[in-house]
């Protein structure tokens, strides 16, 4: 999809290019969404200030509802410029699609990504508590896979047009192989799929150091070290 | 997506070029699969003969299990060459990537589409029965949209890298309104969303002609008329 | 069921009779309704204007709750007189008793119809999004059946007492084949179904002609044509 | 629906007739159901005798499905004679059409019953631990009821085509209160309902005297007396 | 579990413990309750007075949640002393953790309870209408079972460590049949199981006596003297 | 519980205890279970080695069917014996009743463990892919908590009786902070809940070094230390 353009991305800085993007994301699940059935042909999310704070979001009147609440242009680009993707933690940036973005999805059970690689670029190990997810290559070449339950990996590099499952909540990654910028168009089975990104689960909460030296088998010291390493450190 | 090639489809010839895409489609509504939450880390479809008819799909021996069930690559180049698609009936083709061609996503709520389109080409009115759908550009500028149940149709013309929402089980369709090929990556909320073409249902099955007259305030006549130029008549 | 009087309908015009019945249906889905496993003994659907907007009816304070949110009599009698439905645009009237005129059947999953027909009456191709359907003849002869995802018509002639089921979410009619009035009591799997009728579906909103012309394999005058004979056209 | 005859019942003796009808059901429950949403278009019930025990039924092939298998003709006439519904227990009957009895309902999450009346028949207290239920009244009048969480009585006299729901797994029970034979016609929301006699359960059972002695509030003595008077009992 | 304490239980009065404890239960079911997935990391109900009545508890805006949702600790003792428990009408009481005294489990699919025994005590025969339910036995030795569809007692006598399955919705009990206190921990596996206790359900309103008769095989006076002796009359 | 006796755990070696009890865990995920609604009022696990490997276990013929299928008596002691707790790698021991040891929850939808903690012994951080969990303190006592999607800590010490809520599928952890061995019972809403140990999961599989070094900012000798380090390794 070489003609997806790449500008400026005017509203992100190049230092919490990634944190940003995830932040976006811990920002969705800081609100209310719902995945049972879709319960009517539509509820388009009220996003207003007065919306009630319900297990998922309330409906905007259907009067005010628009074709474009169904549409999505936001992927049209990258979430940030080759740069600053170059320069960002991992190399690598994430756009989330999700009703706050895209009203129209609520109670439809689905969320879109656009991810962004620099070459060597990596979405770091996570989990999405609450879906399966899909990925296209839009472009370039992805070293990608999942662990299941018994600790086995199941990966494999994909081509542009290749498209890989990872089962509902299990740990997987990205990593682009390919001598060129990669992007992925990515389906989560979930208007609200959550985003653990291990490291940050791990090292930005105050967790008890005992907790990870016996989880990883390692001393404190090493604790302190990787807690200063790890990327979402400022 | 220029760089997915377009090669010729040997396995398709070129009268059926549609049919043979939706009567893939009708295949996979012809074996069992289930939608429910994914119950254990995966349950790689049981393609094998012998496997008991359940509703949904057996599960392969996990022994059996490699990364090429959770891989699927058919979506590199279309169903067809230009030159077919351009001769099929409506001037589209459809690939759908279902647990049939794609074992590793039984059980995980999803399935995907690729959808090839001639200059003009349209992919009928049709509802997926048991899914919502979302539709991303991959190349060219397609006017599409759904109709409500209230009868209002809510369509937008995309371009490439944008996004729209087919809320679960209504009725929709895709034209192709720009001046080249285009190409869409379809996402649906089951992994056997079934697909009901309004003309296929309305015209191939043998209903009394006084059901289609009332249903469409024609007469005998026209009916007749109709049902011999509908698109999937040989 | 001959003792159901069949008395004069006052509040349903001649001229408006399937529509208004129809157009009940849709306002049905103009609101909120959830169909999850009833979380509490019941939640009456609160109709108040100020009722929160959510996915789904708000409850009524169970204070102001009476057997009478719980039985529906409007079944009593047919939504129109006999001459009303032999005059309608297909010669029969839907009654539906959904949480708007039901309120006590919100959260239970299922909602109830009555249909009335005059001789060769048919109710029009349709299907409903969210539910399957099953019908008994109270009275009379109906012909009906369904079309499956392969286009296969499944149809029978039923008698007084049969039951038929519709499958979820499948194209079905129903037409009076006897040679007196007949009276259905049908059963669909949501509180808020949804019934998208082809030819309103089709001819109703305005969808490019293309569109139409490649659906049906038609021209631009034929497409005209049908729009301006469709039923429920004024 | 004074037309559905009333003929003999060649095939249940007087003795055990609501017994048996009871049985049917406790039968029905003795095979595995399954309610999640339909997965397919439909999946009708193999009821072969080497069909898989999975938690529901296998799917017939399809290639054998006919109409027949979704049209149910069992409720043209009630389970016995006018005069073995007033000899028998409670003066009430059941007929119910589940899968066994109407394959093509498999998948689909609904189950119906007609019920048989004599003057002042009786549906004794019962529960459906899958399924809410609606009842319609074919003919006559009948007082009818369930008791909320706590344990409040939501109850009325119903006329000839009057609705009511039973919310989802509550205690209720159907009284003829005319002064003519009454039927019914009962959907219950689930494949496999289940139906618990609360005087079944109580006394059918070897339950330690002393938890009923509790419960009721009663002697040992006086759960004796109630034991050897309960219907079911031979 | 010898160390958890029991003291006095100074917010219950010694006549209405078995019944306030249940009530406590039918409070819970007087609220909304939903027990779909989880939809989002957590929703902690609102207990607010102007909370909106949905289906389910409204979410606590996030900024107000603390560790102390999710805590519980209510069950350190029981909900009386020794001897008001050995006086209650049936030598057992109940304390259940709701969302209402623990708000975090909102939506999360889950319950406890904690049972308290006097020697001989016996929680009634019930039914939870929306839950599964497990029994641990902490202290003591527990005779206890279910009645399945077709009313046949599972029980067996459980010791301390034990763990016991009561299917979705079944009717069950437990009796302390050893010669001290006794105390179990339980799991329902909905956020609003409901409780129908069989003798207040049949006894407390005001159901027409025929049909208890009838259920029972029983005359009037049975009934009355029945209804006269029920644990929860006053 | 101090009377749950600690006896010697006569199948499982002193070094292989925690590793022995997690690949209990995940060899029952190695087979298939299913957390619909129960759908009929049991279906016991069917666990003989002819059972066909659907999506959940099939059902056992119910005439096999006993009590002992409902109750499971193996945490009366712990799966391992103090000594071997304290010299397991973490300090801790897991007992899971899944459908494996206790065939009569299949389809119930809920899972039970013990945890046997040394002083100073820890669970590891973890998540489960399919439930939300609770925790009992049965003896001890423990500080545990959860990471939410936005990285915050909810954490707390718990002593005897204590209940804490670990939301779905999100990161959670226990530590025996008391001086003496702990006991927990916990409570899992999946019947195959799974259990993705965070240290297991990035060091066990073959993870390429490079996605494991973005992940955590650090480089490919650290990633080779912690490896070697990480407390399930031989």
């Amino acid at each position: 999809m070489g003609k997806l353009s790449r500008t400026q991305c005017s509203t992100h800085d190049l230092l919490k290019l990634l944190v940003v993007a995830l932040c976006a994301t811990a920002f969705v699940s800081d609100v209310r969404a719902a995945d049972p059935d879709p319960l009517s042909d539509f509820c388009v999310a009220d996003l207003s200030p007065n919306a009630p704070l319900v297990n998922g979001y309330a409906c905007k009147p259907r009067t005010n509802v628009t074709t474009d609440d169904f549409v999505y242009t936001g992927f049209r680009q990258a979430a940030a410029s080759d740069a600053q993707i170059m320069q960002s933690p991992t190399g690598a940036v994430v756009s989330l699609a999700s009703p706050l973005e895209w009203p129209g999805i609520n109670t439809q059970g689905v969320t879109h990504a656009r991810l962004d690689f620099a070459i060597g670029g990596v979405i770091p190990l996570h989990t999405h508590p609450r879906a399966a997810e899909t990925l296209l290559v839009l472009k370039g070449t992805i070293y990608t896979g999942f662990i299941s339950d018994d600790n086995v990996l199941y990966a494999s590099t994909l081509k542009q047009g290749d498209v890989i499952l990872f089962p509902k909540a299990l740990l997987h990654f990205q990593l682009n192989v390919g001598n060129e910028t990669a992007i992925t168009f990515n389906t989560l089975t979930s208007q609200n799929p959550g985003i653990l990104l291990s490291a940050n689960q791990i090292f930005e909460p105050n967790i008890t150091s005992a907790v990870i030296e016996k989880s990883f088998g390692i001393d404190a010291a090493t604790v302190k070290l990787l807690k200063a390493s790890y990327p979402g450190h400022p």
